[in-house]
Formats: structure tokens, C-alpha cells, sequence
């Protein structure tokens, strides 16, 4: 199985609006993908290791798929349509990693 | 819910031994923080959004815990042999974030 982590950076003129990506950005996805995404999921950024630190991603969407085959296929039709919902709810730029899930 | 992420950034001289990772240090971290520790995951860094790029984390471990103080209680006595153990399996240092869980 693997992840697609979309991390959305941190700043302190970072906006995301966290209910419309839950709410209308995500069940898109979701609809669109159909059944090769497996699991979607949704962190929302509290703190760094310290309570009194920003964390360096303000969200993170992971997405869970069979194979990057699996991804690549499912996404790739509807990738401009899903990009260009960004502007919608942020204002950063997400730094996108394929990862294996091991444990 | 909330969800802490030990991100190891990668380099083109990042090491990272994800067997150690998975099977001696996870471990010893699940039975060090007992039944605060809900859920823990490992990625191992694949690629970035297109193929031929480097990912950003050469791994993550996800621990999900009930609560930031559930994490910080459970957390807290044992963080001098769980940080000692990281050197032998990275020559890296972990960004590390605490996350909401939202979805």
C-alpha cells in the first residue's frame, strides 16, 4: 500500500480554511477517485515539538492507495480539476511525497 | 484525537535503516508508552509528487494518542531513551509536528 502525504507549509501569512477542505475539497476527492482510493484522511497542525512552536504544516491530507500505479491512474484524469480547487480554501502551495506504507 | 509525526528530511547523504526503524525502535517505543499510544504507522519516503523526484521525509512515523496530554504524560518520562535510540538508524534529525486529527 502507499500514501500520498499533500503537506500544506506553515507561515505566518499561511490561510486554510480547514472546514471547506473537510467538508467539500476532500469528499471531491474522494468522488472523483472512486475505489481505487482507499482511505482518505485530514491532520490539522497544532504545534511543533514544543507546545509554544508553529508546526511546519498547517494540514496535511494523506491519501491511501493500492500502488502508485493504482494513484497515478485514478489521479491523473482529474488532476486539474483538484489542483485547481486549491485557491479555495489556502493559500500555500502543498509539497506533495509518494511514501510505502510499512507499519 | 491527535496525531504526532517524526518527519526525518532527506539529503543525498540522508541514511535511514528502515528494518531497525520498524522492528527494534517502533517497538520499543509501543511498549514504552503503553496504552496511551493508539495507533502507530511508518512511511518510507518513495518519491515526491512526480517520480523521478527526491521525497522530502526519507520516512515518518505517525503516533496517534487520545490527547496532547495524553502524549506529553506518556511521552514524557521516556523521551531521553526513545530520542537516544535515533541514531542507530539516522544520521538525520526529525521535524516533529502534533497534528489534529480531522478526518
Amino acid at each position: 500500500m502507499i500514501k500520498v502525504s499533500v503537506m500544506y507549509p506553515n507561515s505566518s501569512d499561511a490561510k486554510f480554511d480547514i472546514e471547506y477542505y473537510c467538508k467539500t475539497h476532500i469528499p471531491m476527492v474522494v468522488e472523483l477517485l472512486g475505489e481505487a482510493l482507499k482511505k482518505g484522511t485530514v491532520d490539522s497542525g497544532l504545534a511543533g515539538a514544543a507546545p509554544e512552536e508553529m508546526p511546519a504544516f498547517i494540514a496535511m491530507g494523506h491519501l491511501i492507495f493500492e500502488s502508485v500505479e493504482s494513484f497515478q491512474q485514478s489521479f491523473g484524469p482529474h488532476a486539474d480539476k483538484i489542483m485547481a480547487d486549491i485557491p479555495n480554501f489556502t493559500n500555500t502551495k502543498p509539497q506533495i511525497q509518494i511514501s510505502e506504507i510499512k507499519l
